[in-house]
């Protein structure tokens, strides 16, 4: 059985990437998504298992030490991370599975897993990330500098990603990740092994 | 303005290139396609700068002496080959262009242009192929072999490709050759130019 690809999508905050991931998904129901861990508290609306696993702080230092964690995080006091074990055991069942994750969890994966094919979400400018960010109306004016400052440094780390995908419309961003990972199972490297096989 | 991809479809002769590329140029319009120089004569059907350019065995010395010419090849006592220079007007035009070749002349493509995307297209199995080439049935036993083991050494060419496509079907070979020009624009050493031209 062919071995399922590790795709990451990441970019800045605002940028639209699970409204992209959602569009992806619904046209690519056999991709699998991973479910995170943190341990901040479950909020009204949230599921067990679907939108994070809930554990303690004492839980995740555990994870932590057995290296079972494909990337972790810690924001607003909270610690968040990706468990390894269950991408594997997709993976090694042929399923397709893909992380939305901010950049500097992209990059601890892409040190951890070179089988993986980052993906970085772009606004078509970065006036409009601004703009994004400004326009949620709730923050106050230091925070939206600090966010800001954090989507330049986002930026700056695209070039690190195999692919940039532009979203100025959710339809074109999905098609275009639709396209890498059509084209990421096409790569020579991958197919010689289906052609071995068959002849 | 962005700069133009070249693209390059080769494989085993019988394989179906010619019908992919029909059905990809048919979904691309603005997607161009080298034409070849020859010096063999031209056949009925046959229109002088759309199939080929025919010219004079001491015109297709030339253009090898001033080194014009992208990739050559001598077959059945006649000499084909790609003139680099309207190549390379197409693609600082913005014009993405498409070459379908077999694979000793997209070796020597990938040799000289690094920049280029070379797509390999199987069939779904060796044993197809070699039914394909004994169907024809218009050709003499040894011939047969000779067309056979010339596809046996191309298919070992395969890995050095950048993508491999299984023509198992035309539109699905064709939906993949769409993936992979697609994919091909999102690469972040092309897209990261124009966030810079945006920012």
């Amino acid at each position: 059985m062919t071995r399922g690809k590790l795709y990451v999508l990441s970019g800045p905050s605002g940028v639209g990437k699970s409204t992209a991931v959602h569009e992806v998904m619904r046209r690519h129901p056999s991709l699998r998504f991973s479910v995170s861990v943190t341990t901040r508290e479950m909020r009204p609306g949230e599921v067990e298992g679907e939108s994070y696993y809930f554990i303690t702080r004492r839980q995740f230092q555990e994870m932590l030490e057995r290296n079972e964690l494909l990337e972790h995080a810690e924001y607003v006091g909270n610690c968040y991370g990706t468990p390894e074990g269950p991408i594997n055991r997709m993976l090694e069942d042929g399923v397709d599975v893909l992380l939305d994750i901010e950049p500097c969890g992209a990059l601890q994966v892409q040190q951890r897993r070179p089988d993986a094919t980052l993906i970085f979400m772009a606004a078509p400018s970065f006036s409009e990330i601004e703009r994004r960010l400004r326009g949620r109306g709730d923050t106050a004016q230091d925070k939206i500098e600090a966010r800001l400052e954090r989507a330049r440094w986002e930026y700056q780390q695209a070039q690190k990603y195999d692919y940039i995908v532009v979203n100025d419309d959710v339809g074109h961003a999905a098609a275009e990740i639709e396209a890498i990972m059509l084209a990421e199972k096409c790569r020579a490297h991958i197919r010689l092994d289906y052609l071995k096989e068959e002849r």
